[in-house]
C-alpha cells in the first residue's frame, strides 16, 4: 500500500493566478494549552495539493465532485513513465506512441483504469519554485499529457480518470488547457500533485481516490492510494 | 460499495462553539462565464462534514492527521446499532454489553477493525437543528459511546479506530469529552458525522477512511467508503 498524496501546508506549491489562487491556509482556532482542544480553520482553493479536477471545472453543466459514481474512483492502475525523457526535456509530453509502447509490455489497458502518468515531477514538491518551473518569460515548464494521448485513451480505451504528479495534466506552458476540455467534455476525472508513482508497479495496482465530497465544487483535495 | 460519506455544503451542521466554528463556506474564484473555468475558495474547521479527528485533537503531542499510518485507515468494519433504543431515548450510549451482544451474534470484533455505532442519526442532517438537537437549557442531546465501551474496544480488542453518525464519539450532553480523551491518549482515531451505516453489513465490509493530508492537522474532511 502506498500513499499517493502530498502532505499540503502554507509551503505546498500551487498553480499561480494573479487574484485568483493563493496557497492553503491554517490557523488556529484552540489549542490544548488555552482550550483544553486543538482545532484549526483552513481557507483553500478547490485545486490545491493533491486534488481531483472534476468535469465541470471547464465543461459547463457537467459532472461536480459529488456527483462522480463510486465505482470510478477505485479502479485499476495503469502507470506509465516518462521520467527518463523529462530529465533532459522538461517540455515533453505523453504520445500515444508511449502508450502503445507500454501496452506492448504490459498488455492493454484495463477496462475502467486511471492511467497516471510519471513524469518524476513531484520530488520537485519540496522546492516550489522547481515545481512551477516559471521561465524568463512567466511560461511554466513542465510535461503533461498531449492531445494525442488523450485521444487515445478516450477512442480506443475505456477509462475512469487520468494523474499525474505535476500541477496540470496539460503541459505546463500550454495556454489552452486543450487536454482537460476533452477530458471533461467526455465525463472523466482528473487527478494532479500526485506522489510517489515511481513507488508503483507499472500495471497490477488499484488506486483508490477519495476527494472531499463538496457540493458543487469543481475540484478537491483528495487522499490517493495505491494497494497491490 | 457504500460511500460513509454526507455531502458537504453551507447547509450542513456542525458543532456550534461561539466564536470558533462555523459553517462550511464556499465562493467562487472563476466561472465558465466569465473566466473559461470554473473554481471555488472554501473556508472551513478541521472538524466539518463527515470528518476524522487525529490523537493531537485532545492528546498533546500525539499523532496529527499527516502521520497516522494508512494500515490502520484500510481496515475490517464492524458495524454496532443501537438505533433501536436510540429511537426512544436520545441520551442512550453504546455499552459494553452492547458489544459482548454483537459479539454472541457476529464473532469476535476482528483485529485492527474500526468499530462504528450506527444510531441511526445520520438521516437528521437534512434538519440541522433536528441534528444538533440543542435543549431547552443549551445542552446537546445525541447518543455517543460509553467510557465502558471505549474500555473494553481499548483493553480487551485491538482496535484502529471508531466512527459514529453523530456530530461526535461522546455523547451530545456530555462536557468532558471522556471518550475523545482516552481513546486519542491511545493514539486510535475516530470519525464523526458517518453517513449510510443502515446500508452496511453488521460484519465482513472493509472501511477505507481517507482523510485530507493536512500538515499538523487535528483532524480533517474525509471520505469514507465501505466495500465487501
Amino acid at each position: 500500500m502506498v500513499d499517493l498524496t502530498h502532505t499540503l501546508s502554507p509551503e505546498f506549491p500551487f498553480l499561480p493566478v494573479e487574484g485568483k489562487t493563493f496557497p492553503f491556509r491554517s490557523s488556529p482556532i484552540a489549542t490544548i494549552k488555552g482550550d483544553g482542544v486543538y482545532a484549526n480553520r483552513w481557507e483553500l482553493t478547490e485545486h490545491v495539493g493533491t486534488h481531483l479536477d472534476a468535469p465541470c471545472h471547464f465543461a459547463e453543466g457537467a459532472m461536480a465532485i459529488e456527483a462522480i459514481p463510486l465505482e470510478t474512483l477505485f479502479v485499476p492502475l495503469a502507470v506509465v513513465s516518462i521520467a527518463e525523457r523529462v530529465a533532459t526535456n522538461p517540455d515533453t509530453t505523453l504520445g500515444a506512441g508511449d502508450l502503445m509502447r507500454w501496452e506492448k509490455d504490459h498488455g492493454e489497458i484495463p477496462a475502467r483504469a486511471a492511467v497516471f502518468l510519471h513524469t518524476g515531477w513531484d520530488v520537485r514538491t519540496k522546492e516550489p519554485g522547481a515545481f512551477v518551473n516559471m521561465d524568463g518569460a512567466k511560461t511554466m515548464r513542465f510535461p503533461g499529457f498531449s492531445d494525442k494521448a488523450i485521444e487515445f485513451l478516450l477512442g480506443r480505451r475505456s477509462i475512469s480518470g487520468i494523474g499525474i504528479d505535476t500541477l496540470s495534466i496539460d503541459p505546463g506552458r500550454d495556454k489552452e488547457y486543450a487536454v482537460h476540455k476533452e477530458l471533461f467534455r467526455a465525463g472523466k476525472w482528473a487527478v494532479e500533485c500526485v506522489a510517489n508513482l515511481s513507488r508503483v508497479p507499472a500495471t497490477g495496482a488499484f488506486v483508490f481516490v477519495a476527494p472531499v465530497k463538496v457540493a458543487g465544487a469543481s475540484g478537491a483535495p483528495a487522499r490517493i492510494v495505491a494497494v497491490w
